[in-house]
């Protein structure tokens, strides 16, 4: 019994706190710094599990959904430099071609057939149909894209290397805002007609 | 057609070699440094896919098995600050007690019900048992374990935020090698037949 | 005199070969690992020089020149998280949309009208021409571009935040190389015609 | 006296808060952030001098004493990667067998013979006995030990490569919470009466 | 009209506060951590121009100015690793003996003739005359010193690899306070006339 | 005894190699990288311990001694971001003011009275006289003194962030090397008969 006391003084200052050091749940409710959201100061089990890991709906143009499970939807991961996503790709789906700003990426396949690539700096192709028991790398920063190559549904399980990794789509980037219309030509080299025609269908203006 | 002699011009010289920086897919065979493997001189598709994350034999003492995408088995994720693994746990399979020195895990489960579990530096006790949709998140370097709490097998997909994340299991270091017994008791405070009873199981000398 | 022999004892062991700590000039021959390139032996004050920061050739479709001083024109930047890049453009001439997958950019204008815009990761819109006095950031990874707004050259002075940036231009990537056009059309909802037209400017196949 | 008004000027912009880029003192009070507490507004020479590294007292179970100087005790190494603590061992003292997650340690013999040990991942044991003048480097996260190995008391000064290295008992993890019995049992493969004979010591429940 | 509402569902979650991750523009109001500043909530293309990038008065002592670009001036490089200052020598301007705490430094000449050296550990002296055109990198935290050698005023373009630099000048360090003189002469070998005379010069006291 | 044979199994991928990754023994006959040098491939106890941590000689004209467990002396120190040096003082003994470019310090006193000071950036002055039991911390890259403020001699362990901090010397940085005397009168505000007095005595030219 003597030894549960020892240990509290042998342990007493460099332990009070110490969870706060082992992890830092986000507390989202304050500002963010460069390193990530300040902690909240208690937590629980139920702070570590994320229990919406589940199909979305592809009930929609692109027939594929994104399930998120960033800082914003799981904060414990907060400054621990990993986060999930699940993927989704009804018969034709597409995820259009985009890139994460800060983070690489695991594709772990779980069903279905997913055609997948990316293009590096010196400008080559790397492109793969992938099936289950197969994992793609996709490096930081670099634009990539996936679509269902199969005759059924297809699911992947994403995880990057950044708790708030983003996300830049092409299309969204260039025709689902207000950037200049005259802008985006001049700096794509896409006809007139053709950025008019996407502005329309991503809602842009300008 | 005069562009493309324009671009390669623009490009040339801080892209020769450019896909080095996007990637280092390591080459095993030279010593590591602190930041991982040397990087390959010449890389295809076939080396940013990984083609056998399958369940692994849980016929074993453990009922359980783990198959590793680490830098070891898939030499593209090195330097990217990311791994993974499969998790196959038969009924009544267990994952012993352990931790990695340099990783933070996400488990995202596939299929069943593990009971997992962590402990924090403060001594606190983080467990829950999880089915499909969930995702458990475990803070790098603390004691963690997983276990089937189902009547049939379960599956879970690990990340690790390392490409080469280590693991000690804590049986395998007190008990799988030549460490002094002695050493051991002292150390931990379990009994000598405790201990002698465990080496012999885990195959440890001393 | 005594000083002298005194201090070299001092510092002896602890400085043979400190200026290869204090920095680690690239040996562009060995591989690369992810922290950068193996350090040269030895090296002289020339190493430190670069000497090529000067106007390149804007006689060219897009009336505009980049000079790359990064890793591999400037070795002795290697490892210490900075490069640099001179960017001339003609009247006309334009930088066409691109991200730097590993760095973030500050532009600092020397002499015209620039205009110059990044979108960030939720779709907003950051233009605006600058001038001489000027600086502007770029956040790392982001998609940006750059024209010149003026009648008559322009110059600005980039720094980036990494010794080997990499640059993705948009166009480079979707219509350069040999990816499938049908994938390219798939994945930005471009038309099979402007693909193909661009395709051909950009010396593209597939 | 004039140069003193110039340089006023010249640094006037730049170094207005720059000892606050200098160092950062942990304002105690404030959220931590994954990167560590925020900063204290003002300082002075006391808040970079630790008073209290002296001896604790060894008349306890394990006859050692451990006297932190983490950022909880010594806020003034917040974020600038170290830290030290004082290791004291009784005649048959013992340091049990622990783990720091996020921390290398290095152990500066004072006094007295210690024998310390680590086990590495691949299950290498480490073993030595250390006396004044010897230097001990324990790798990051691995589980190690150390025991009064002479016939008078010893002393060590560790230094650990965070400024809050957190550290993890496993006899404290296993026995000294509420983590049920059945688990630890499960995880470990002790026998049923040893995990219940130190729940009892540690005072554990469950 | 419909991939608009698509888009905007696939990464709701994802980029709710996606720009907070792009960037953190510092609210200088708040207090500092290990990282950096926190981020203001919102942001403008303003936030993101410096515009005082402009010659200094080089009517002073050292015939030399500094305008920097720092953080505490541009508040949207904090945590992105990079920063500017622009250097004006007059005719004979001179800028003192210093080091940079943390960052590197690139010294893109833009006019004139300026003769810089830097200092490395082992104590080799690397110094030359630079005029437009050449890039002089100046390895983190060394001595190091810039003078105008031409007849002609000189200017160059400095960045660094932090967005909080610091800057230490010797003379500053050594004179221009109230560190005790006696302990100056102990520590530098300088005699005490000098010593006497220089704190008279830079305004020191003690 | 079957368990050795899965556990052999269960961690045999992950395991190869896996003490290279929890550590990195320097193999010092290769060239360094940014991270540091490469691994020795194999390893005993005897690489993780230093043992000649111990008084230097203090019989030379600044009275001190100063003994480096720095990467060059300790190669296991290699990527783990912590070093050691044992600092002797005779009585009247001196550490002159100096730098490290790259780590903070803590120095540990072990007996006698050391007068300890550093300035920060924004030139303030912090000193203090040291005895057994303190523990000053010396934040990265700021100019910093010692000497012996006691009637007898002085021992301090000194502990760095980094496992090759580097030390710069401002006495000879501007007096022990070829760097011109005018250059450094030009930079330094120091009398010319100064500089060539000190030149002398710290066995510089030019």
């Amino acid at each position: 019994m003597i030894l549960i006391i020892f240990l509290l003084t042998l342990l007493t200052h460099s332990t009070s706190n110490a969870s706060v050091v082992d992890f830092c749940v986000a507390d989202l409710t304050s500002p963010q710094t460069p390193s990530g959201y300040p902690c909240k100061s208690s937590v629980t089990i139920d702070d570590f599990v994320f229990t919406n890991f589940k199909p979305g709906n592809t009930s929609n143009p692109f027939k594929s959904s994104l399930t998120p499970a960033f800082v914003h939807q799981f904060p414990a991961i907060n400054g621990l430099g990993l986060s999930a996503a699940r993927l989704d790709l009804g018969v034709g789906g597409v995820v259009p071609m985009h890139s994460h700003r800060g983070a690489s990426e695991l594709m772990i396949m779980v069903q279905g057939f997913i055609t997948a690539g990316f293009i590096s700096s010196d400008n080559s192709v790397f492109v793969k149909t992938l099936t289950k028991g197969d994992i793609l790398v996709i490096p930081q920063g670099l634009l990539h894209f996936q679509f269902n190559a199969g005759k059924n549904k297809a699911t992947a399980f994403l995880t990057l290397s950044s708790s708030n990794p983003g996300a830049q789509l092409v299309d969204f980037a260039l025709f689902g805002n207000s950037l200049n219309s005259a802008f985006v030509e001049k700096t794509t080299f896409l006809d007139h007609a053709q950025v008019k025609k996407l502005k329309a269908v991503f809602g842009g203006s300008g």
